[in-house]
């Protein structure tokens, strides 16, 4: 069967989160969480769906970029994409005039996420699997052979990555079976937004606990006082077995960090994140190294550009919490090459998630790791914030703080036609609504 | 006089130059020289002019991305701006929803630069002096206040920046006498694009000799055998009293860029320009550490994201040669926290020109170090690439190998009327010559 595709559509989808200061941080104060949408069309009928979250303004930036790019891809055989998706990766993130105005970050690579997540959400419809599936049935060979190794051979090697996929072929199917039964563990971020106030984070950490949650996360950095008496609460209210994570969104300078972060330790937090700069990897190195005789570990990643900064975040052994985001890096091909130095320098992946489909998107990536790369879940759990699942055609399903191994085919990412009717933007009914009520003004952009 | 932005004008403007393979190397092999170019208009009559290079496809983004920042500067008063200016610039790069799809680089990052040369252009003129000159008549205090410190003061401070600037404000005077008489020195790289023949290459290398040009810089990296003839053609044609650098344009990992440059040796290249990703600091340290014994240094810098990885890169003595570029960090502002990072760590800043308007904004950037900042010309030297010039009202002036210091007032980078009628994109009268002539394809973006 020859499959050709022969459209790219590209939507900008808004929700208007930042009326109930919903995912509020020290450097996000209003988000609305969006996405560029893209739709991959073929000659068969059947569609890829992938996107890339954002943050409301600039979407429209992101949906160009889509656009933009999108001549790669449209007229191409599907069959050729996949049996040589390392290439056809490198091919679309070093298009030699487009390449310039990243290289391999930015705007441009958010587009490359979105377009990349839509031919594997592709792929696995065509397989008529899941994704977390689709890359567990590769062989080692197959799968290594989808990543660009561009940069990083200096870490690890084709040849390394085919070796460590083989070592955990055995038990995979167990593995399988234990997910498939108990699922895999989830955090949630959801009871310590910074625009929420005491009552709000203490009945929410009651509510999550009633849930079987048993790790939490609480946003910090604007002030001191306020955090410690936040962190107090927490802690009051989760108690000592269970563990406590703190994120800074990348508030402070280094040394500030390292200050501010003395002033918490009171409180046992397992890990501080995005205490700065997610460029900064010698920074981070300096931050981690003066916490770690603390307990507390540094964790980044959702905003780390491409697999060349992950490379060194793990050789300067700046973080002890590898936090891929699903849709900065340049998809899921990028992504396994993150897991594959993170195994191999013996550093446990915690996925960023929450904002709009990326607890969709990151479980099935946690979920092939566990069966096939680090086959453990020791200081691994996959953030969880429930928002935005709606709109999904096939959104997570979390049961006792777990993560469900999602079953319909592939990357969870189709967003359901009320969703695209009412949040398309600037639009949508509900924008339209909105507007009327004078809640948002429309954007001349 | 109260001037207040009344209007932010952003033009998409693009040069045929992939038809001559001028500026072709390694990694772009056929660039269509271009800008985004962003007209500041104010109630007052008087304007501002800034752009951000590009190379063809892609323009259209990051047009996309100053309109939708224009927001932030339009109705602003520019005293307000350029007496908060280091404020003003943390507005613009950590706006809270556009800061997501950066943050500090790639498109947006390209167009606050486009925005923020604008700005110093207007401010410029509006004290009717080269950029330069008005620079050099900034106080330390009130040329530091410009600077957003964030994430950098565990390298430099406000307070050692004042202070490195006071250090040399004697002779001050007597430096600005000498670029008035002498200019400040320049390279060409127009001898080695990868897409020309040796007999070119070999006439370009005799008429800048002829030129008195003394630094010579070549492409390499695609093929080691056409490498080594090309470096013993170019070595020949200008000697053993003249110098000769490399640049790989990203194209190699780090072990290769070791090994291939070690057979490269006997040329005696000063530095290897470029060796790998702009982002791996760690990388470049590798590789300067295992030239350096030869020789031969490290230089990198024009897709270098912002000052936080440049920051690193002198922290790790990754660099031997600092390339700052005018127009991929954020603008002035951002480029001056580099310029005394640099001087501070003792790493000359040898600009990286050509393009579209770069070497008519970096000219006002190395004068002023050296009349404030370095006060040396010591391994320093501004690239120079001689095209794209007659499209500006005032085009840079090489004389006798050196940039002569501009004097009109403004950041040199206006566009004349001729240039926009014809190449703006996709509708200037040259691109529809070039349409019906069926040079090249109108696209469909």
């Amino acid at each position: 069967m020859e499959i050709v595709i022969t459209e790219v559509e590209v939507k900008d989808v808004r929700f208007p989160t930042s009326l109930l200061a919903d995912g509020s941080d020290a450097m996000h104060t209003d988000p609305d969480y969006s996405c560029a949408y893209v739709v991959i069309k073929t000659n068969k009928g059947i569609e890829g769906y992938g996107l890339t979250f954002t943050l409301g303004r600039g979407t429209e930036i992101v949906v160009q970029a889509c656009k933009s790019m999108s001549y790669l891809v449209k007229g191409q055989n599907v069959n050729e994409i996949f049996t040589h998706f390392g290439s056809f990766w490198r091919k679309l993130t070093s298009e030699s005039q487009l390449r310039w105005i990243g290289p391999e970050k930015g705007v441009i690579h958010l587009a490359t996420a979105a377009i990349i997540n839509a031919l594997w959400d592709l792929w696995a419809r065509i397989e008529n699997k899941p994704v977390w599936k689709l890359l567990t049935d590769l062989s080692p060979e197959q799968l290594v052979s989808t990543i660009d190794f561009r940069y990083i051979t200096d870490v690890i090697t084709k040849e390394e990555a085919v070796k460590l996929l083989k070592e955990n072929q055995k038990g995979k199917e167990e593995r399988e079976e234990m997910l498939r039964k108990n699922g895999y563990p989830a955090y949630t971020t959801q009871v310590g937004w910074l625009g929420y106030n005491d009552a709000k984070v203490k009945e929410l950490c009651n509510k999550f606990l009633a849930l079987g949650f048993t790790s939490f996360k609480v946003k910090v950095g604007q002030n001191i006082t306020d955090d410690v008496r936040r962190c107090r609460l927490v802690r009051d209210a989760i108690g000592h077995e269970n563990k406590l994570m703190l994120d800074a969104n990348q508030i402070w300078d280094i040394n500030e960090s390292i200050e501010w972060m003395k002033q918490l330790v009171k409180f046992k937090p397992i890990w501080i994140e995005e205490p700065t700069s997610p460029d900064d990897i010698l920074g981070h190195a300096k931050i981690a190294n003066e916490l770690r005789p603390y307990g507390i570990g540094v964790a980044t990643g959702e905003m780390c550009a491409n697999r060349v900064m992950f490379k060194q975040l793990l050789q300067a052994r700046a973080i002890d919490y590898c936090q891929i985001d699903s849709a900065r890096i340049g998809g899921i091909n990028e992504i396994l090459a993150v897991y594959l130095m993170a195994k191999k320098m013996g550093v446990p992946v915690c996925p960023h998630a929450g904002g709009v489909g990326l607890c969709e998107m990151v479980q099935h990536l946690q979920m092939w790791d566990f069966i096939c790369l680090s086959a453990s879940t020791e200081n691994r759990v996959i953030e969880y914030v429930d928002q935005q699942h709606e709109h999904f055609e096939h959104p997570v399903c979390v049961q006792n703080a777990s993560y469900m191994p999602p079953m319909s085919p592939g990357y969870s990412t189709k967003l359901n036609e009320e969703c695209i009717k009412n949040y398309s933007y600037p639009n949508g009914a509900k924008w339209k609504d909105m507007y009327e009520q004078g809640l948002f003004y429309k954007s001349l952009n």
